[in-house]
């Protein structure tokens, strides 16, 4: 079993039970998400280990993420208590674009954004076999940069996934922050899609993106929504397609395609393989509210592609 | 702004949460509805401002009708509350035609259906920049009919829509009404649909059909369900193609598409893009259930066809 | 066993799932109700038959009724379907009483309220052990009344609730009627409350009301709600106490009462025995939305009783 | 009127209200199930009569099943109540095949289980116009296999869906049983999949599987899922497409598909017009949740055939 | 009619659907709230205007609130668009302590803490018949503390609720910011409870607290709980009380009285009599989720305290 | 921190979401239970540890069982997976009986019963501070019983609650068994009620009956319902009242009494204090569904103290 360190933020999720706009939704249901958490449950659901490094709040949100998560097996020992509030975010669905979600947040000065490099224990970053975080933690606060920056200096074998939002960051601040890492710290793997690297590198052509990007990262992973993800390394490219299915929610469905990927990378799957299989966690995240339910362990996912083998 | 006076019943909606036959539906979600009051709230939400002139019961759900359209930004100083009750309808979806929707009516001497002659202001029908209603006025009784007819002779810039509602009269009788309606007080803009133009004209193809039509009218707008819909005046034809997006419910569609465009044409725009962007207007209606909670501003209108454009 | 024979209107019930006026509550949750249908499966519930007269709608509420009922083990083969809609009302809970229920009727015209004495088959009434109808029936329509009165010609064994709604006609008419219906038929049980004995007879005492009414009626049951019932018949007056527990809804707890009063009576309990178990099925009715569902039979009537008694 | 008499278990279905794995489903809503009783619904709601033999728990879910087929019209005079627990079944929808459902079943040693052949009485089968019966009634038990047999025995029109469920027997129980029914007592209807046939005769293509079972059975009904169905008979064969429609559950659609043939074919009709007709009843099944509420009438059927026309 | 002017927070409320510890609670119900928010609807619903000055979010959940408040009848052409986010909270019952509840805020840095006295309008503020607010509003910012103490000085008609939130201020903070406003600008109707008495003038004993707030208005309403509440002014004392009534969730329930109150007292009911209608409005607000929804009318409380003679 | 070793059956548990006979319950929800898992998160709860031995099936309610006590910070190292199914119970609430609740099993042959001595590791229950069973792991199977008694054998410290469960064994079967353990394996602390001791001792006399069973147990706790409980020790004799709340449950209150009292007199509470604070559990615990959502922590039950200290 391998273990992947990650530093980020859990919120809470606030998913709108009915669709449209949210002052005309009455119920709301209840998640635990936040894109780094939503990797470690896809890793250890496939069979490894996740070391969680952040902070929640001393409340019924912060012990809900706690409880959440420990149930599913993720290291949360070293998650601190803090008395800022537990971040929390709605979901608004197929408003006003049919089948996105767009994310409100309510997690300013939350205790995920206190995250410090006083959190980050350099022996704990140093024995996993993988550091991971995203562009989320670069936004959130400066002390939050700043402990990715630091534990990206203490392992060489790191994953970063860009995940730019622009309600917490201009394009400008993503582009020289997320830019900087990648060149003090290049990574094994990037994960990315195409909005993000038009930010990045000016380019959203898979391939051209790609070729820039991957002067600073091992393996290139370029997400293209419902269509399917490329794959570039030095083996070469590959296009892994996606699957049609109804869609209730599309958040975090790149974490769930992430997450997979590096679990099964990890334990020596092929990084075609892996992909592929990575495909099937992202199908089977849009299917439903909720980031981390549906995340598939091996067997299911061998279920599911052997049923679409049959048509 | 412009003005819209409108004359209509406004009914409160209980839909189906589940689909299937009424018999077997458990609960029922509840909703403000009526084709004028969609209408109304499409136009304000574009920008522009409606008066409605209808009757309500003196009970909580004309209340909730009340406070509803005047949260929206309706202009409902005109309306009176009538001892009988407020008119109701339920909504079957998915059954015994997929995809298609039922209403089972409770409006049978209802409030709105006393909307009588008495009700129409002059001053303020004389006052509007439009004046509009629809056939299911004209269906619902003779007072009701008769307060059509007047407040079409106050004002020249008149808008209809045929709405032929099959529950509430016969197809004869749709015709003889609405045709002589037409006869007497040609229209604007005229909003119609193959089905009710079969009923109308005796002619289902919409070409032929709008070639009849357009003796009565300016312009006509033929809605064409899913596929879209079709818009002719001097200026000539023109087709704007439907979206295809999971459907909940398609009740009220038309009207989100009548109100939008109406709306944008007395802002300014070319009927051409006013009927594009009614068509997104229509599109976001089936995603939910409820006839008005999904009805888009501007700036949603154009998100949606931004991401279009994209894809 | 025994066979009662009902007359009267079944009607589709729209509970609030939330309390508080109708304008706020969202969901309504659907029951199949009306106070005849009540007593009849209240009725058969304690093992005995219950024939049914009446109409409901050639729709999916009509179906609903009929499929519920037949299900509960009432004989609806004597129902008719008629042309004009079955009727429904929605039932406001808590407000402005708390734990009183408001009913607000869509029933004007209903297929119920078209009975007519040509569906009161002579020969059916006459072979019943009992025959029983109650205010609301006489209140409807004048054919609906007309079909009491030719239904208690008819069989001798009569049973009768007051069952005044105030919605449905003035108390000057609800007293006429009933007062009428009493002197030609004297009936064999009157089911009634203080509130039905002030209109009927000017007097709300129980003791006073009952004196008086006990010249139309050999057993008198009157109902004074949570409190309990009191009973007056040849072998003097008896008063079963009320429970208190957590109240949802009190719609249909008086038809609870009656109809399991009725039921045991005739399967040859004492009238005292009786009346303290159907205090049991009133209790339980209030629990919950709905005024068929709690109903006991004899065994979970003996499981309430046996616990009370161990307090 | 045509008679059916069935033999099976009646089951209550706990279907997920959400989709995805059920540790993280919260809500599950109850329905009555088992495929005999689905194909009585199914027969009966065509306007023809089903005795059902079986046994249900003596509980609520037990009362349940036997108050719901009543109130369907189902003649369950003869289902007798056992000491044992209603069998019952949750479903799993979506996970980890999307747009399928997998079916956990609590129905070891359960009441229906407990059919025996002395609950098989023979006046009653040899009176049927036919006699059904599935897999699933061979597999729970060997006294209830021991019923399909006898029944079998007692009349020539004779109905069988091989409905092989893997979670209650090998493939090679399945097998062996069932082709030793069909040697014994060659049915008149057969219905089965491409996935049944390969387990039964080692042939997954639909022509050939069906040319072997032909030896066995008059007519067979070969389900080839949202694909559409084949009939095979000495009329030769015959072909009804499928209809694309959302999916929420498609638990029961054989079986309606299947009940819906059965009924029409024994009211007259041709049976590739019946297979047309079969098909709609899947189509409108796997809409909703719940395997018989959604079974149409034939005017729902001639609806929803008449608006695909126009399409 | 007369006209209150009222600064404040309008607030989005989280409800939990279920009680107990919110980690544990799925799903959350929406209301507008805001304790000024609730007085200006109680003060509309019995007959009276009420404007508003405040900020919400330029966001759905703003959009949402002024929707609400307008369609209740509140003056909203006041309340100004601001770029931070709408507050909301969230809403935690029955635990620890059962009928309590407790509330979680993410309001910190809200657009409705952002209220200033530029917002003032001094001619509006003059206007009024009576100009509100509350210890919330002086504690969410200096700025809005400074918009209270602004509009205060510009009419004299004032009142006050303490309202001490110890989530929002310390007990010493909220005693010299609320002193010190009374001293500057002593109150006509000074509504508070034994908790802040005790907090503000070291005294919870109701009668020996009330006079010494006396010293800063004439008017003094001691809010008890459920007990009830007494009102001190030169009258005299006087004391009504609570009602007993199944507890749902009590937030909102002072408001309710307060705004009550106030109302009935401008429309010149005695305050004794007033007192009294008030308690029944808060009785009515204990008994569901939300704020403003079960707020009642005049008739509404008649109906309550005629219901409550007869017992 | 002590550490408590348990022996029992998790159960899955389907809550009625309406009260009412199971028969008209349309909705179910989920949560975990089974007697000793309640006693376990209420022991972890209040600051110490619990080891589970038992075993759940490898489906998704074994999983969802084992998730959630992990998250909950129980050990469930030493949880097996079997090939059983995971049991399950259904609840129907406030019927026959208002506030009671009845448990239907489906749990015969579960992997939950298949607990066997092989299970109980020897140092593993040397090495706890207190090894816990009760009469439900007795009853449910031979080798479940021989587990405990293995256990017993193990360890000195031992707790017992009788739990002794109708539906699962006969009176005298619970007697024979539980006294033979008592016998063989007298217990530092008994938790038991009036109902059961009149089964083992013949004695519902809460004095009478603890005398008896002092015999073989230390400490008594005797639980009393709604009213409260009592203990029994050298000590004498002490008597904590219960607190009146609205009761949604009662299934799992006398766990949450027993586990903490059972924790904090492990953390060197005086078992008076610990059985004021145990009351506190089990009032809160009767407020919702769900036998452990509700389990207070010691500031929980600290902050309910208070505040009825208040009144």
């Amino acid at each position: 079993m391998k273990t992947m360190v990650t530093l980020g933020e859990i919120l809470i999720e606030l998913n709108a039970v009915t669709s449209g706009p949210l002052r005309h939704v009455n119920y709301f249901e209840k998640h635990v998400a936040g894109s780094e958490a939503n990797y470690c449950v896809a890793f250890v659901r496939l069979g490894n280990n996740c070391v969680y490094i952040g902070r929640v709040g001393r409340d019924e949100f912060g012990h809900n993420a706690i409880e959440w998560l420990r149930g599913k097996g993720v290291n949360v020992d070293h998650v601190k208590f803090d008395d800022n509030p537990t971040g929390i975010f709605f979901v608004q669905r197929d408003y006003p674009v049919p089948l996105h979600s767009e994310s409100i947040y309510y997690r300013k000065g939350s205790a995920g954004s206190r995250l410090s490099p006083e959190d980050v224990d350099e022996n704990l970053v140093r024995g996993g076999d993988l550091v991971h975080s995203t562009g989320i933690t670069l936004a959130i606060s400066s002390s939050a940069r700043d402990s990715v920056f630091k534990a990206f200096s203490l392992n060489g074998n790191r994953s970063f996934d860009t995940n730019i939002r622009l309600k917490l960051w201009t394009p400008e601040e993503a582009r020289t922050t997320i830019m900087k890492l990648l060149k003090d710290y290049p990574v094994k793997y990037l994960i990315t899609d195409v909005d993000d690297s038009r930010i990045l590198v000016g380019e959203s052509d898979p391939d051209r993106a790609s070729a820039i990007l991957r002067e600073y990262a091992e393996v290139v992973v370029m997400k293209q929504g419902p269509k399917g993800a490329s794959l570039y390394h030095d083996g070469g490219k590959y296009f892994s397609p996606g699957y049609s299915v109804p869609v209730e929610d599309v958040t975090g469905a790149g974490d769930a395609l992430g997450g997979t990927f590096l679990s099964l990378v990890m334990s020596g799957f092929s990084m075609e393989k892996a992909l592929d299989y990575a495909i099937v966690s992202s199908t089977l995240n849009v299917m439903i509210r909720g980031d981390q339910e549906n995340l598939p362990g091996l067997s299911e996912i061998e279920a599911f592609l052997k049923e679409m083998d049959k048509k």
